[in-house]
């Protein structure tokens, strides 16, 4: 599909203007960083799965530093992006954990947090997503390829941007046709049993706060500091996670 | 050094009854756990740094969603003891954000991380160290080996405790002469820079919420479900994160 079909095909599948607009931005941007497997394929996927229509949740509990968003089956795309226009907009004075229940799926998640970046905020996501990935000694598959997102601002420049899947491949790049279902195990070789781990971890983390179906945590901050920029002295020149585009 | 010799050996250094107690607590769990780098080796270490009397540092900022400790160059040991005490006698009534600012060394995060699932609650916790990884690409030691855990409660049983370093071996590793500097790198191999980017991610984070030096963050929340019994259950005896004493 080609960059200049996807606004077309999203309208033509039943969403909003609004929707689509989201939508088509979110999968273009994954495909100029090289993260296929959250791009433009996903509209196809989308289509067959029959997401449109659900919508993008509510916020059914608001505090200061606790919000509990319900998505009822939204689509985690389109809650993601309420969700971070909600933080931009009121954002917490310290720190606010914010829960996304029953949503899916919630696409590449730096994209979010790289927003919420971007308006001056600390911010931290993770999400579920169907099991694929067994203990490296074998067993039943348990935990998905759960990502972890880590953004931090910078007062002199970008943001940066970490979002790691803990598969060796993502679902994403099944979808694309770059990877069998095979390739989907926790990544690390012989230290396979870490990403193992964390995303069984992350997995109840989510579990745990937003309940059975599928969602996500964010964790939204004020920085109280700005490291950005003296670690990229440091650095001289190294690539640092979300600079530019990217093939991780 | 025995078991039965750390606790006086912590009173010799200068350690309080109640501080030695505390230490020698630890860092008996972690070899008993497997994790020698965080284990007795350690005291002769706090010996040589001459961390005595530096104390467990204090509440600065105490809200419902959010509280900020200062450790003023606390022991992290002792620091993370009484913010996991406050925790469990203060738990908040959704989720709360502590940030641990300028305190050294953390010790093994899910030793913690188990004290507030064993107390009901779910947490996440993170901890910055001196740079030891560079990016797999080459350059400057950027990261520590930033580890995260992630404790979940159970209704049914013991809790879930992820407890991951980002390094391919740990400092202690080195302390306890089990590994050299030369195999402080990111751990995965091919995909050591996806270690790599959540080591980054992780410090990044702390430091953009504690500050310049040393600390840790700390997301405690109350669960609203209960996911455990039933990973348990498909598990089927596969051996999940923190179960039993392991060498991870």
């Amino acid at each position: 599909m080609r960059t200049e079909d996807a606004l077309p095909k999203l309208l033509g599948l039943g969403f909003s203007e609004a929707e689509a607009a989201i939508l088509a931005d979110h999968f273009i941007e994954a495909e100029r960083r090289g993260k296929r497997g959250h791009g433009l394929a996903r509209i196809d996927w989308l289509a067959d799965e029959r997401f449109e229509g659900r919508g993008a949740g509510r916020l059914v509990v608001d505090e200061e530093g606790y919000q509990r968003w319900d998505g009822e089956g939204a689509i985690g795309y389109l809650m993601l992006a309420a969700i971070c226009r909600a933080q931009i907009e009121s954002p917490p004075a310290t720190a606010r954990v914010v829960v996304a229940a029953d949503c899916f799926p919630s696409g590449m998640l730096g994209y979010w947090t790289r927003q919420l970046a971007e308006a001056g905020l600390v911010a931290v996501l993770t999400a579920t997503s169907p099991p694929r990935l067994a203990h490296p000694d074998g067993g039943p598959r348990l935990a998905g390829t759960n990502p972890l997102s880590i953004a931090v601002p910078s007062t002199d420049g970008p943001p940066v941007v970490a979002d790691v899947s803990m598969g060796e491949v993502t679902y994403g790049d099944v979808i694309a046709g770059r990877a069998t279902e095979e390739d989907l195990v926790p990544f690390g070789g012989k230290k396979a049993y870490k990403a193992f781990a964390l995303a069984l971890g992350l997995q109840l983390f989510v579990d745990a706060l937003a309940g059975e179906d599928y969602g996500a945590v964010l964790v939204v901050a004020q920085p109280y500091a700005d490291p950005v920029p003296g670690l990229r002295r440091v650095a001289s020149g190294v690539r640092l996670p979300g600079d530019g585009p990217t093939k991780a």
